[in-house]
């Protein structure tokens, strides 16, 4: 039996300010430094070690593993990092707020856009200097492979060759693993473990900043999965998920 | 023409203390930390990017290293970590007082212990729970190559092969590298990129904390090099490391 564990990087600055952030490298606020550090502390006290971590190239993933790790005693485990673990991208709406996204389009179109399968908002203009192939570290990905707006099923088709190609050698390798990742890079890699409808998907939110753990049969075939962590605190962190798309929402 | 960047390590909790510390794993001071966030600094506004860094699997260099990425907003920096890069291994010594252990066996004795080529400390006893094979870090290491007690000769036998292998094809496919390590895994990729004689190495102090910069040819031989930043404080910094082995160091 295998362990892999999920982490969803704490509160960006971009969430606080309920913005649609998707490729654009904000940093964790406090909290959601504390957050990590929780995680890492949760994580160690249970007795968890990993041989190997994986996160997006984005700066709220990778703050989120060291401070986790660091938390744990355990900076010296090896990290890759890839783009394909990033957030979804999403295109024309980064930058923007989700409530006033919300007033002025409605929250069944925000609703839509942030969580229907197949329906990607308008792209960045390819001359859009938040257009990722303006951006250094993507400088060795092929220009067709580069997204400018993505629905879920582009981040389930590029997260799951990652998946493929080198999570799960490692783990089937016997290496014990842990992905710092983001709401909808996780929600592609559960879908996929899980074989989760492209319906069920919408409803499914990750809370932030609380370890995921799946056990793992040879065939890396899900046997179970819980968070770890107070229970009551991962409920209201999945409720506060599920708010962001109100026009209310703060 | 490449560019390779090396940083020693900041300020370590027994660097403070003037202990011998070799593989123990002591975290830095927030002094260290501080001189780890100014090296950052001093790369960024130079203008320095990178591709690669490098780092051995002990937290005061990872740490370093972290820090240093950070301050120059380049977090998502791939790092390749290795115990090739670790300190030299200082044996039974490793946790006693150098001041005290010179004040005991006297400066000479000390003196060659930390700088003679190749004269090794007593090893550290198999059974000892200090010596590597009982940490799970090394577990995928051989256990032949795990050293209990080093010499300068014996840390120049194990960064070279690393060099060898890993560092000089990056560097020659165009990746422009970063290295943060130790005072003598440097001095050990120094004296074999420098072609420095047994002799001479010994007299070669690298200062915590200032990058190192080797300008290299396309062969990898080196063109000239030079720190960036302050030179009086450069100075002074090198006779810091100079100076720990005295009988009246604090």
């Amino acid at each position: 039996m295998h362990k892999l564990v999920l982490m969803r990087h704490g509160e960006s600055q971009w969430n606080l300010e309920n913005r649609f952030t998707g490729w654009t490298d904000v940093d964790l606020t406090d909290t959601g430094r504390e957050q990590a550090r929780m995680a890492g502390e949760l994580l160690r006290e249970q007795g968890y070690e990993f041989d190997l971590a994986y996160a997006s190239v984005l700066k709220r993933a990778i703050r989120t593993l060291w401070i986790a790790l660091d938390a744990m005693d355990a900076m010296h485990t090896p990290i890759g990092l890839h783009w394909r673990l990033n957030e979804r991208h999403y295109g024309a709406l980064q930058g923007l707020n989700k409530a006033e996204t919300a007033a002025r389009y409605g929250e069944a179109q925000v609703l839509q856009w942030r969580r229907a399968y197949a329906i990607a908002p308008d792209p960045l203009a390819e001359d859009d200097p938040r257009h990722p192939r303006f951006d250094p570290r993507y400088k060795r990905v092929p220009a067709a492979e580069l997204p400018a707006t993505e629905c879920l099923r582009d981040t389930v088709d590029r997260v799951v060759p990652f998946w493929n190609e080198s999570i799960a050698p490692a783990i089937r390798s016997g290496r014990r693993v842990l992905v710092s990742a983001h709401g909808n890079s996780l929600r592609a890699l559960i879908k996929h473990l899980d074989g989760i409808s492209e319906e069920d998907i919408i409803a499914l939110n990750i809370p932030t900043g609380q370890p995921l753990v799946y056990e793992l049969d040879d065939d890396l075939r899900p046997l179970r999965h819980y968070y770890l962590g107070d229970e009551e605190q991962i409920r209201a962190a999945m409720q506060a998920v599920a708010n962001q798309g109100k026009a209310k929402a703060v």
